[in-house]
């Protein structure tokens, strides 16, 4: 049985071992074994730390996954929660395939606040004058071909997902990609 | 002559081909190579995606690099830019080792807006309820992590940048530290 890695901000949420039982119990239902990063299971011994202790555990998980699977949601700002897109690309490269998921339809550059392009300049520039990515896609353009390359493409919830660390639509998508896929 | 990935928000800059050449001048003095993502260079075919003709470029050069220099500076948000993210995951999982500095010395936990503890829990809450890690690091606990598995520590510049995109003191540092640790 595949080993799968669920990446995703969802771990933060105060419910978040219920959300981590339910993506298992969807991985077993499409055949895998889900891996899901248990922080709070980990208790450091004295002298240890335990924000250190997270990072090698599910830095062991991903090594011992077959796949992966990030909620790349937009998570406090424009873009996906900055653990689960460093565990894309540690998964990338690493080798892995890994699908991926978000629960917000909207283009990037419709998130960042864009200032008018001034000075004869073709291209879109924030407040602080950096140019904001224009193609079309869900967030930076390594996120979106990292998972394109992988797996053919990032599943967009298109019809609204009230709740992008709960909703577990695209998540179940990216299961069924993944038993076709692999 | 070893060869270094320079990864950063500044190829955003409306200037990033002139810190570019900063960057590489300032590698070349330490004894390195700087490879420098130079997005604007690409020039696609018909029929070709100008994003896509990036993602392989960068990672072609991860992939010819021996180590890695990310500014990971907070861009658009708390939290350090998603590509250089994803960039330090890449190189991490591709076993290279990887320097990185912010230009921002604060703590992660006084970047996020924080709601007040409620319910008796101990831990600190974003406005959504989503958990706000406070281990006194600079951004989320992978990307802390990686960096000090593979050179030790990230450099913070305590003495506050004012440009995070221009500023090189930190990058500076970290070719000191590459030259001692390679």
């Amino acid at each position: 049985m595949l080993s799968v890695y669920l990446a995703g901000p969802e771990v933060f949420l105060p419910d978040a071992l219920e959300i981590g039982r339910q993506k298992r119990q969807l991985c077993a239902r499409y055949g895998f074994n889900g891996l899901y990063p248990l922080d709070n299971s980990i208790t450091p011994k004295p002298g240890e730390r335990l924000d250190e202790l997270i990072y090698q555990a599910n830095k062991a998980l991903m090594q011992r996954a077959d796949f992966g699977i990030c909620n790349l949601s937009p998570f406090r700002g424009p873009g996906a929660d900055a653990g689960t897109v460093f565990e894309l690309g540690l998964m990338t490269g690493m080798g892995k395939r890994v699908f991926a998921y978000t629960n917000d339809a909207s283009d990037y550059v419709l998130r960042v606040a864009a200032a008018p392009a001034t000075g004869g300049q073709a291209s879109l520039r924030d407040p602080s004058g950096l140019e904001i990515e224009d193609f079309g896609n869900f967030d930076n353009l390594m996120l979106e071909w990292a998972v394109r390359e992988s797996c053919g493409h990032p599943i967009v919830r298109h019809d609204g997902a009230a709740d992008p660390c709960r909703d577990l639509t695209g998540f179940e998508e990216c299961l069924r990609l993944a038993t076709t896929a692999l």
